[in-house]
Order: structure tokens, then sequence, then C-alpha cells
């Protein structure tokens, strides 16, 4: 737990990094970002959970609204929203739409500018539609930036991805942050080996933004990140490109491979979870689109037929052994398909995860604070300021 | 955006206004209300909104409840109401019953009690059956009124009538301030022609709460009001007399025509909507009484024939041309039918719609700044007094 | 309605309670809590009812969050919850779980732990299968332990029962903090004559938790209590075990009859409800276990034949005529089944239903203070100190 003079020099810290451009902007894929906000996200994270620990109240808001537009169900994301939310001052309100409904033009921008009159932030999930969720967003914070300008809303509510289907930025967020805390600092990232795997799991559809969010951050860092899944289930090409000029950049490599053992030799971080190949998704979408429901079965069946072929992409204790002193960090993004708990045959073996549950659990707890850090990044020009200004104030949160 | 030199004229202004009669009591429909009374409720609405734009927190309420009980889905009445209460500091909790469900007696009695322990406000939503849905408001009411008598609750909970069978306060009141702002002031509507007119939609059975709110508001204020509908659309006669006798006591006038362009000859406001006529609600919910739900879709079936025959009851750009200089203010309450927008054929042309689009979204704009006004002058013996004070405190909403 | 001076000499007495047993601990059944940590609780929640009425704020949590968890629907509950989560400045986040998962180990585990990263209180309630809603409250309050030492929760989450297959512990301190009020203070409840009995209902399966809960609580207090039910509608034998103890230690009486007449001569007071036998509630729990659906609704049918053999076990007038000078206090959880308004035939006779109305919603009105009171006690060492800081304070609910 820190100290009060320790929160103080992280705010000094903070002050050094050029964040004005995130000032009432959204927050929609990390590779928008530049290496000073990123630093800032988690750095003004850390602030909040330091400032929580320590009882002093985050509440820069006296009253407003956070809005969520689930476009699918989810209870984790749900609640790091809803934490985010409520520590800042902010109150939660659910837009519950019809996941199968696919809005457009009028109903957007005329929903969007109805649900925020007193709205703050829109936090948004909509990973289910290659090429939809992402556009999407784009239109509803086109909706409120046009809302605000011509005077039908007060304030511009900042809009954060919560989930779409090209990234997932609060999820790789928070993974990096449990990867800083659990190396001792972003200094000793560079050169670290990070295995980014498929994995078997008896469901299907799994989204693409977990894998694709992962490649487009952890490549900042001057890592080798590899990315590793069985032929045809390849990630987007656009995503790809991202990882690759990020290594380039910060000195560290990407590289796809088709095994598993490979990408596991020797790493220091394992990250193996489903998912559905790309090009699946897209067909997928298409269907919906055409409102092909029995193609949709169809397809459903034969990805299942398929993913079975590759039950031996598991993470096993025997793989873990092949890790880099047989200790990588094994990482998830919740819930895991644990083989003989919550499945037969799953992505991960029983005493993997068991060896790693707390940490699991610290990964996930960062969430709700990288969220309270984009919307706070997005609601004060000068975030170090505001922050010296409620430590010094030192309002109690538990009275 | 006003500054608070401007606000504080606004609260002097306030101050002549007799409005001790809404202390402690409820809304349920604009023509129960007084002269002062209405112009106090769109002045306290635009002190807010203006206290808002200035970064001043209007929360009046360290804590409390908003109860909403809606009995069909609504997105946006909803979010006004989310919003209104948020912004006063009080939390929504939503009270979700069937709307299948008419309930009586007991359980109203009942139930009105033991979701108010902490409740400030309710707000009901409930149009959907002629002759209960403000028959309902009112046992509630009542039933607040005994548990405050009799001990059971603290406070007493004012309730503001979110849409009945009868009027639609919030609406027409937001609408009627949007009125106010577009003419630069209440003291330029005399005269004016407002053509309150039926318009095509492929949908039936919407309420009639929309058009007898407007008529039964906009008579007041000296302008020409102008129902048109085809034969058989008729609204409830009572507020009809409501809307002629206001229309006597104003200098106004009130007529009914059966054709949309004499409505829209030389108007000044149109408001052009569908609803179903007042038989057929009556008739629909008798049999909802009987359960008789094949008749129901029986009923559906000849409405949506019967209504087919007015398909050019459209807002087109030709009949808009007819208006008032070509330049009639349109309004809608949202969403609207848009023809090759929303649906094939509609209640207005997408050109038109488009070209009042940002208009309209102000109009809506103004609902939850009514809602707040509607609860703070139930709640503040000397509302002057406390928005004064208010404005003197000048919290940050946003720190 | 206390005035200050009152309510302080109330916070006095509170401090001769010892009560940091329950300081960061849960609440799960009355027999658990020591003498001193009842008489707690229901003076902070005299204290704080005592507070709202004289409009002085109780919200010691400037944020903070309570999850609710409920596994039945339930307006009443869920509205206390909410009701006392507010007042002390917590928002409410629901949990929504399927009714028919019941969730274990891992899923618990993870969940807990993942809706809890702000969360200062979680509320449940878990009444439908016997065995099982006290060990998933009990698996709910390991793994928020665990997180917290773990250093995943900052904050350990307090847990409320509100309402298990064994004890209803919200529901049966209410009901008692009703008793003392009627009878003008705990001191005269020695000797009173309680009758805990079964009452005919067309419905089945309602919990055993309330009787259960009303012979745990009412039996500590020197009073009398009789248990009648039919033959067969045992409830859970170490409750009755629980009720002879504290029968036993508290000078009272503990007993149980097989008629209602029986129960009610000279009761003073009288809880007439149904309840299916624990037996039943067993074998219901295992078919749902197994998945025997059809079964299910055989014994369902069965239930309904044998309870209908018990319909004059009716809390009529002339039974009401039967007790202490025929004026028995008349007690229900609500909502009660009331012939000839709610069901044909029911528990109660609509006449006694309709002359204890008042009374019986007095009684439910004290379980939203019931509910703050458990919270406030198990988040500050000092209860009474803290209390009387909030005193001195005065800050306004209302402004």
């Amino acid at each position: 737990m820190k100290d009060t003079a320790t929160i103080k020099k992280m705010i000094e810290e903070l002050k050094g990094l050029k964040t004005k451009d995130m000032y009432l902007n959204d927050f929609f894929h990390t590779w928008k970002e530049s290496d000073d906000e990123i630093a800032a996200t988690f750095a003004v994270a850390e602030i909040l959970r330091s400032m929580r620990e320590q009882n002093i109240s985050s509440k820069v808001f006296d009253s407003g609204l956070g809005i969520s537009i689930f476009r699918d169900n989810s209870t984790r994301t749900r609640f790091s929203f809803a934490s985010a939310c409520n520590m800042l001052g902010l109150e939660v309100q659910d837009l519950d739409e019809k996941t199968s409904q696919i809005a457009h033009g009028e109903t957007v921008r005329e929903t969007a500018n109805m649900v925020s009159f007193m709205a703050d932030v829109i936090g948004i999930r909509d990973d289910m539609y290659i090429g939809k969720g992402h556009t999407y967003m784009k239109e509803v914070a086109e909706a409120v930036q046009e809302g605000y300008e011509d005077g039908v809303l007060e304030q511009r509510p900042t809009l954060v991805n919560l989930q779409c289907d090209i990234d997932h930025p609060t999820q790789s967020m928070a993974d990096m942050l449990h990867v800083i805390n659990h190396f001792g600092g972003v200094e000793n990232l560079k050169g670290k080996k990070v295995a980014m795997t498929w994995a078997y799991s008896p469901s299907y559809g799994k989204p693409l933004s977990v894998p694709q969010g992962i490649i487009g951050l952890f490549t900042r860092f001057g890592m080798d990140v590899v990315l590793a899944h069985p032929e045809g289930y390849n990630v987007m090409a656009e995503v790809e490109e991202v990882a690759k000029d990020n290594a380039a950049k910060s000195g560290g490599s990407y590289k796809r491979v088709n095994s598993m053992a490979e990408a596991f030799k020797d790493a220091d971080i394992v990250y193996p979870k489903s998912w559905a190949p790309f090009a699946v998704m897209e067909e997928r979408t298409q269907m919906v689109s055409d409102g092909k429901f029995d193609e949709l079965k169809d397809l459903e069946k034969r990805c299942l037929l398929n993913n079975a072929k590759f039950k031996d992409w598991e993470c096993t204790e025997e793989l873990m052994a092949t890790t880099k002193a047989g200790k990588a960090l094994y990482m998830h993004c919740l819930p895991a398909d644990i083989t003989g708990v919550s499945c037969k045959e799953g992505e991960v073996e029983a005493s993997v995860f068991e060896r790693y549950r707390i940490p699991l659990y610290k990964e996930a707890s960062f969430k709700p604070y990288i969220i309270a850090a984009m919307i706070f990044l997005a609601k004060f020009s000068d975030p170090a300021a505001k922050l010296a200004e409620l430590v010094e104030a030192d309002t109690k949160r538990i009275k």
C-alpha cells in the first residue's frame, strides 16, 4: 500500500507526460494513443488505486451519468464500468438494446443524443460482429459531438471502448498494468517473451479483440511477442501490421507461429485463450446481416468440428514447464474454460489455473481503475493538478 | 449560455409567481395547474439548465430515491427521468411490473408504500389503456399520502406523470419550452397558428396523450390551435373541452378539422403525429380487461387497414411550403416514422425531418429539466430562495 | 418523532453495548449474534430512522457499491436493500443470475471477486433450495475474505443475508422492532404469547425461513412462542433446537402444536403464514439438482392437494376473537394471500387484514433501517461515535 508521500511523487511524475490530446476525447484503440498517453493512463490508474487504498475520495463529479451500452451480456465488464463511474461520482444507467438489432444512421444518432442529456461518459461493448462494433462506436461519438456543437447537449460525453471487434483496450491495459506490477516496473519488460496463443474451448465464436488487443499493445514495450494459433485461426491483418510497426519502434519483435510449444518455449508470459478465426467472424457477420439463421447454425457446427481438431492446444503443466524457469506468468481475461472444472476439455489444466488464481483476480482488479483513468484523462485538462487537489483535500471515502 | 447575473435575474422573476400549491403536491395534468404554476415550471427548468451550463451543482438531495414505474418500454422517458433525478441528487430505482397486469386496490396501495420508504419522487408512465393510467396514478398518490399520514413513510413522495392515458405533461411542457425559445419569448406567441395533426404510421395504437397534451396546453398562450385528423380519429372529448375553455380565456382559438392541408395553411407550428382513435383505444382496453386476445388481433388488423386509407396524411415538403413563409416550426415527440428511413411510408418525408433534426433534438433536451423543475417545485416551499442559495454556494458539478 | 436530544440519548445507550465482533463481519443468522449485538442492531436502526425524520443525513459513504444478488424475484426486499444502501451513500448494482443455476466453486469465488472491486456490501437472497442458500452465502463470504487478504480487493465487503433457506434475519428483526414499538419497549415482552402458525395458501413452496426466523429470534425475549402447523409441515429441526435453547435462557418457552386454535388462544401476537414442509423442500431441491422436472410438477400437484386439506387454517375474525382481549397484534411479512382479495381462499380474512393494514405497512417499514444498521455496525468499529458525529455535523438530507 502506497502512502500519501508516494502518491504525491506519482502525481509529480504524471506532470511530465503530455496528455492534452486526451482531454475531451474518446478512447478507441490503444494504438491511436501516444506513448505518453498510455503511460499517463497507467499512472492515473495507479494513483486512483492508491488513493482508494488510503480512503481518499476520488469523486470529481458531484452528479452526472455514465451510460453503458452492452450489445451482449457481460457481468465483469459491466461491474468494472459501474465501479469506475461510481468511484468518480457518476451514476450508471444501462441502455438495453437487443443484440440482434444492428442500428444505423438516424436511430444511432437520435438514441445517442436522447440518452446523453446528463451523460459525462458512454461505455460501449459491441464485439460480436466484425466491421460493426468500432463503426457503431464512431457513429455514437460523432452523434454526441454534433449534439454538443449544436447546443443539444450541455457537455460532450466521452466514449470509452469497453470491447469492440478490433480492440479491447480496457482489458489489454489492465493486463499490461498487471504485467508492469508483476515485473516490478515498465523498465524491466524489454526482451521479455510473450506468448499470446490460441487454446481449445468447447464454445465457438469468441471475439478476436483480446488477442488483437494484446499484440497491439504489448509490442510497444520492447518485448518479443509471439502470436500462436492453428492454421486458419488468423486475426485481423491490420492489427498484425500495428504489432509489427510497434515492435520495430520499440526494439522488440513480433512473429506468428502455428505451434503452441514453440510459443511457450522460454516465455516469460503466456496468454492462452480461445478465439474464432477472422474469416469465420466475417462470414458470420454477413449471415446475421442477411438473416440466414439456418446457415449460421451450420457454420457453428463446422467451427466446433474444426476446433475439436486442436484439443491439444491446452495450457498444461507440461507446457508450463517449458517456459522461462518453468514460471511464466499465466494470464487470462476470465472466465477461462478450465479442463475438468468448467468443461470437460478446455483452455487450461485445472492445476495451472488454480496456481495462478489470485494473480488472475489481481489482473482483473486493474480494469475499473483503467476505465476510471480513461474517463479522468478525458475530463480534466490538467489531470495532475486535479489529482493533487483531491489528495490535498483528503475527503474520506468512508467517513 | 446565460451568465450568473442573468440566472439571478431569472430567479428574481420567479419570486413573483405563486407556487405554494405545488409544494408537496403532484403533477398530473397541465390544465390542473394555474398560469403561475406553468410559468414557474418553465422558469425553474430554464434556471436549472443555465446552472448546469455554468457547471453549478443543483444537487438538493444528499440522498434519496426516485422510483420509476414504467408500464411499457421507454428509453427516452426513462433516461429523461433518470437525468432529472440525478441532477437533483436522487438515485433511480426501477420498479418492473408486467404490462399485462393492471393492478388494483390492495396491491397498488401496498406496493406504493413498499417501494417508497426512501422515495422522494415516483415517476409513472402508464399510457396504454384508456381510463386506467390516470386512475392508477391517483391510486398510487393516495396510497403514499395515506402512508405518510399514518407514519409509514418519513416523507411523502411526489408523483410525476410521465405519460398517462389523458395527458403527457412532461412532453407538452418540454415542447412548449422549445416553442418559447424558438419564438424568443412567451409574449410572442399570441396569434401564432399551431397545427396539431394526425399523420399516417405503419404501426397502430399510438397513445392519445401527445395530441391531447398539446391542445390542452398550447391553447393557454393565445395561439390559434387547430386539431386535424381523419374522420373517426377523435381524441377524448373532455380534453377538447379543456382546449376550448383555454382558448376562450387566453384570447386564442381552438378548432377541429378533417384536413391536413387546411391545418397546415399558414401555420407557424406543425406537429404531425400518428395516434389511435379514442373509440378504438376504449374497445382495446375492454378486450384486454376481458382477456379477449384473439379479438385484440382482429382489432389491430382492422385498425391498420383503416389507417392505410390515410397514407396521404404525411408531412411533405409540398405541405411544408404552404405554412407561414414555408417555414413553420416542425415538431415531434420522437421517434418519428420517417418515410424511406424508419419505414416505407410514414409520418414525415425524410428531407423535412432531416432539416429539423437538430431543433427536434433540442425540443427533447428540455424534458429532463421540465421533470426536474416539477420535482423541485414540489419539494421546496420557496423555490426561488433555494435556487438563489445554490447559485450563491456555486458548488461545481464537475469539480 | 424523536428530537435531537432524544437521538443523542439513544446514542449514549448504544455505547453500553458490545459490538466489536460485528465490525468487518457478516450477518447470517440472528442466533449467531449476541444479545448485545441484536440490541445494537435495533438501536442503530431506530437512530437512523429518527435521524431521517429530522432530515439529518446518514451518508457515511462518499462513494461505493452495494451489490444485490437475488436468486429469485423480489420487489420488497430489493427496494429495502436499495433504500438502506442509498441512505448510507452506496449505489446499488444488481447481479442477475439465473435462478436455475446453482453455481459452485470457481464460479462463485471468481464472480464474488469480480463484482466486489468497489463493493462495501453484498446482499444475497437465496431461499429456494434447502441446504443451498446459506452454503452459497458462506462461499461468497469466504471468497471475498480471501480476495481481501490477497490484495485483490481494497475493502472486504460485508455480507448481509437477505433471506436464505434457514433464516430471514432482516425480516425477523424488522418484525421484532415492530413488536418492541407496539408494546412500548423490549422490557414489556416477557410472558407475551406469540403464535407463529401455518396458514393455507393456494400457492405452494413458500420458504421456511420466515417461521424459522421468527421462532429463532422471538424466543430470546422471554416470550411464550408457539409454532402451530398441520402434521407433516415441520420446519428444520436444528432451528427448533435454537428456539428451545433461546427459550430456556430467556425464561420464556417454546412449543409446537398441531392446532391453530390452540396457538391463537390468548395470544398477544399472531403470525399466520403459509410455508412448505421441510421434507418437501428437501425433495424438491434434490429433484432440481437431478434435473427431474417432470417429477417436480408431480410434487407440486401432490403438495397443493395436501395443502387443500387444511383450508380451515385461516386467520378469521372468529379466531382473532379468541386472542388476548380479542386484540392480538396480527403480523405478516407481506404480501399476504387475502381471502376474496388476492385469492379465493387464503391465509387471512379480508376484514382482519384490512384492520391491520397500517400496522403491517409499519412492520415492513423497519426493514430498510434494519439492513442499514447491519451494514453500519459492520463498517464502523465505534458506531456510537460515528452516529454522534453525524448528528453533530447535522448535514441536511434535503438541503
